[in-house]
């Protein structure tokens, strides 16, 4: 290979996008469920994926390993060997009952733009991960692939155990792997230009915007809580409603509250996903309803200002209807920013491309957020139709893949590092 | 016994209330599960509450026999053998894991009340029945038993199935009773004088006024709607505010709205009880939330007007958030009057017992609401604690348990016939 910088490259052909979604089509079919999509950590179909799109990584002339932590690895050098790395990738897991684009797509595109590359050298190694758990739908702990990778995994987390009481080390064991040696996954910093992952949008921006592509600029921070309201439960004709301490009036009242706080404020969001009330019956006036508020903002302040109003409004709420509230934070994610240098470059992509770029905060949590301690991290996002995800009907056309592809080769091949 | 009307009776013991409160306690025992009251229409249990009730008549002097639909029926004849009766009761079935004075009390109360009036002669029979079904927990359908005394029972009926597949059919033949006869049950309009209905208000009104017991104007009549509203479900991260349809913030502006329109309205009461939202995940925004309505008032009028206006602002809230909304009528029943002589000498007793008189609506069904197709019907509320019922928390003090029993008396021996 030829060690001489260039500047001026030529252009390589476009990444196979007929491939690329070929391939996506075969790889759902490897679920644990006869009708759908739901492959999970460390499981046979785990295994499988990892052999067929390992075969794939090969064919586009990449050097392939599963590491300590149980992430597909594929490696192209540089002009010269040991190269530090641009790494690219997403994860090969999924959620229960899927859809077929959330992580692959990333995947599977990313090895389509190194074998387009050709023998084409460049003055720095690629590498190309499927990483192992990003969705944490197996051991309850999310992006245990991309932590082992980055050297933030807790081996504490090893005595994590699955529905079926198997702990995670057991299942490292049982995937042919050494719980023990799961240390020997982490990347060293200066091995690692940078981390960019291409995803679909899961959000409905990019379609609002009639752009098929955009720019990460953040990935959201986000705070969850459990609200519990106890008022009085009663028949729902004898009590008048005077007398009443209606916990799911309450409740109502709450989501409203986040609802109109969060609208109030750029890039804000807060959801109420889950309400229960009980007894739950139509003749029966809620004695306790117990609901979930979810908040994120890609600016921490934002998020820490928005989820404090809400919990205010609540207090008040409650206070006003002479019910009781308790209420538990039950997670908390700093947000992740996205480095400009690689923002940059990747809207220079866009353009090249012939886009309008836009720029936009990632709502969902991404392999991106675990990364980020090893390296500076960048996102492409995917226009998908209707901002459908995690469900079968997840979709994006085939124009726009191939319009992604083309964005992420772009960036590939222009790619220079920081300083 | 003495025919001579008795314009200035002398006074009779008191009904004897801690009998009557240990005899709930007795009863309560009787029930399908270990910790807890569950006793259903034709089970074993019914049988056993049978027969034990049925002692307990017999040692008032009531001759006892269970009609064709399993009702237990006690008569105290009148000044001669085959007068019109004066009917009291209330029912022996409970709800799941119930509370043991819904029900109980009043037929406890009027065998107890039968015991004191002795050998006192009086111008109407007096019976006393023991409703096989009013809860329609097995069936799923309400007042079998007091449907089958009123000539109200519809001989299709028999073909409804409890959880197991038993059909009512064979579940009367199980209790040892002929299906076909059931028509037997139905009694005569020129022999009930009145139905008087003693019952645990379930509700919070008598407490707050701070009265044991209250006279009842009318059962409420009742709608019942089962309403669907559809959005779109997304990620809670990546979906902007502006561009959510959450079909779960639309179900918590109708509970409001419906909360809201009844408490403009006297007597009416409107609940939302039942709220699912779909997925309903804690990260999801939800695409699909069902809930349900129940409207009530005494005055059928005000009840429809208040239904009619719950559901025209839901139709707003789901245009104007662009949801679909889908509402079903599950079920609707007319308000049922209580006869204003019967009031007027509920009033009078409850006077004589040195109690303001309270007038209030019954929000909860009763057999009363069967019983009115045979005879004007009334009812006396007892004050229970905090309003709670359906509920082993269900309590009523002695103290009102003997003030009831009291009034119930007075009612009892003053009682004059309508004409």
């Amino acid at each position: 290979m030829n060690p001489a910088p260039a500047p001026q490259r030529q252009p390589t052909p476009s990444p196979d996008a007929a491939r690329i979604l070929e391939r996506i089509e075969t790889l759902a079919r490897i679920t644990e469920q006869a009708d759908g999509l739901t492959r999970v950590y460390l499981s046979p179909q785990h295994a499988e994926a990892n052999r067929l799109v390992g075969s794939w990584m090969r064919e586009a002339g990449l050097a392939v390993h599963v590491d300590a932590a149980g992430n597909l690895v594929g490696r192209r050098e540089g002009d010269r060997p040991g190269l530090p790395c641009l790494m690219l990738g997403s994860h090969l897991d999924s959620v229960r009952n899927a859809g077929r684009y959330d992580g692959m797509l990333g995947v599977l595109t990313a090895i389509e733009c190194v074998e387009a590359l050709g023998d084409r050298p460049l003055p720095f190694a690629i590498e190309v991960v499927g990483f192992g758990d990003e969705e944490g739908v197996r051991f309850q702990a999310t992006m245990l692939g991309s932590r082992a990778i980055a050297g933030t995994f807790d081996p504490a987390l090893l005595d994590l155990q699955d529905a079926a009481g198997v702990s995670l080390r057991a299942a490292l064991a049982a995937f042919g792997l050494d719980p023990a040696a799961i240390g020997s996954a982490a990347r060293r910093r200066e091995d690692v230009l940078a981390y960019v992952e291409y995803h679909i949008e899961q959000g409905p921006v990019l379609e609002a915007e009639g752009l098929p592509v955009g720019v990460v600029t953040a990935i959201n921070g986000q705070q969850r809580f459990r609200v519990q309201i106890d008022g009085m439960a009663g028949h729902s004709g004898t009590v008048p409603m005077r007398l009443r301490q209606d916990a799911l009036a309450a409740a109502a009242e709450c989501v409203l509250a986040a609802e109109r706080i969060a609208t109030g404020v750029p890039d804000a969001v807060a959801t109420v996903g889950q309400l229960a009330p009980s007894p739950g019956a139509t003749n029966v006036i809620a004695g306790r309803a117990v609901f979930s508020v979810d908040v994120r903002s890609p600016r921490d302040a934002d998020r820490t200002a928005v989820a404090a109003a809400i919990l205010a409004e609540c207090q008040a709420i409650a206070a006003r209807r002479r019910v009781t509230i308790d209420i538990v934070q039950t997670h908390e994610l700093a947000s992740c920013g996205c480095a400009g240098w690689l923002q940059a470059q990747l809207s220079a992509a866009i353009a090249a491309d012939g886009h309008r770029v836009v720029a936009l905060p990632s709502g969902a949590g991404h392999d991106a957020m675990a990364m980020v301690a090893l390296a500076d991290v960048a996102m492409l996002f995917l226009r998908c139709r209707d901002g459908i995800s995690h469900h079968p009907a997840e979709s994006i056309t085939a124009e726009d893949a191939a319009t992604g592809a083309r964005v992420l080769q772009v960036f590939i091949e222009r790619f220079a590092p920081r300083r």
